[in-house]
């Protein structure tokens, strides 16, 4: 079985449709190259409440890997770290290796001007408040670092929001632990573009091409107007040897177009 | 306390990062500015179980409207009627009133020369297949219509996954219904822009400003550089009352502004 993930991104901003979730699709294409199956993604506001539910349910789920973004900062609506020790019963305590990654950084900023002061406020105190038995990661772009923590077998990695110190704790810490526990593994994509015939008249095509290539999964996305359908078919594999992988996604290129030729419709391989 | 609403968001696509959720985003936005609260958005592939899975947690929660989009066309892979049709424990059945939408399609192609025959297909069939007891809501974009079913006191809307499909049955059967439940209320929002200021610094300036402005919300949104801080102060508030959501943001925004120029930052009113 495949290894499993799920990601939960957390902030009110994108429950009003301020922000566009493109962390979760950075996370699920990176997750998704590097061999491991993201199964289920969760938006849920800044607050502890809700942040401890979404956690719960998820761990009941027992993926392999869950990823959090999100709630990590110094103001008061950064509530992740509450929320995932209310969910795991743990007390939140000051971590003194995240203490010193924090403290690091705001020296670096007094020395660079930015700052007067590189005092350890209380919110900046906060930021190294982690659940008990927490690792933190370094975060090389921003001051909040990462957190892991391990819950029975699955390994709960926190991020921040900010995209940049998202990818970058993903980069540097996150990437290896996926690749090594996906055993090889990698997901291979190709995709054609069907124009002259209707997602309904393809249906049974894609049917009779994933019956003959079972290891190729087959989806149709309409991308055209209704005055003029345009049909992306995306073809994906997963397997260790990208030979086959080849293989795979061109033999079931070749007898798909073929069968689309033959109702009328006209194939490209780009859009 | 407000209406509040979950988004189901079905497809592979979202799951492996081929696809940005812009339909979360859409109905969010929609959702929020029609005075409703979303509570959380979840994120689910083509995947019968799993669609049934997360419907019937979000159910458990007792929303007034669950929507979904994606998994309603005609190919194998859509499988969210199936999904929802489990979730309940009802049967799928031909419905007439869908049957006859979709049939008025594909009449409608063959007269526009976009496809040589109406007939219907298992493929166009299935489209029309809905859980008991609901209610087809026509699609004036695209092919498959949208479904309202009511369970309890939830209203749960299935709405296509092709955006402009989405958009289209939305503004015609679903925003008229969410607008009537909020009785009025609305969202207001407004945006600062702060300079020469840490976000650790700016945490206990939010803090007294909400303290003192009970009813406007504030977040901050670190979107500079490592090198410059560059921070949007979101603040928002519910009201049927335009003119007091007037007053309360513009009465935030002064106070705020105020105390961030005491600690050196520079206030700009746009980004």
């Amino acid at each position: 079985m495949s290894v499993q993930m799920e990601i939960i991104c957390i902030g009110n901003e994108l429950l009003i449709g301020k922000t566009l979730n493109t962390n979760a699709q950075w996370l699920a294409k990176r997750a998704t190259t590097l061999g491991v199956a993201v199964k289920r993604i969760t938006v849920v506001g800044d607050d502890v409440e809700e942040i401890a539910n979404a956690l719960r349910e998820a761990l009941q789920r027992k993926p392999r890997f869950i990823i959090t973004t999100g709630g990590l900062g110094p103001t008061f609506d950064d509530k992740t770290l509450e929320g995932i020790a209310k969910a795991l019963r743990f007390k939140l305590e000051l971590n003194n290796k995240a203490l010193q990654m924090v403290k690091q950084k705001y020296d670096a900023y007094v020395k660079a001007g930015r700052i007067d002061s590189a005092e350890l406020t209380p919110p900046r105190v906060k930021m190294a408040k982690l659940p008990e038995g927490a690792e933190p990661l370094p975060n090389p772009v921003g001051t909040a670092p990462g957190v892991q923590i391990k819950v029975d077998n699955t390994d709960i990695i926190v991020l921040p929001g900010v995209p940049s110190e998202m990818e970058a704790i993903f980069d540097g810490y996150v990437a290896t632990m996926l690749k090594k526990e996906s055993k090889g593994l990698m997901f291979f994509e190709a995709s054609i573009y069907a124009d002259n015939i209707v997602e309904s008249t393809l249906a049974p095509l894609i049917d009779k091409t994933m019956h003959d290539n079972p290891y190729v999964y087959i989806k149709s996305h309409p991308r055209g107007a209704e005055k003029k359908p345009h049909i992306e078919i995306h073809m994906s594999t997963t397997t260790k040897n990208p030979k086959a992988a080849k293989d795979r996604l061109g033999k079931a290129i070749i007898q798909l177009s073929e069968l689309i030729k033959q109702k009328g419709g006209k194939v490209k391989l780009k859009e």
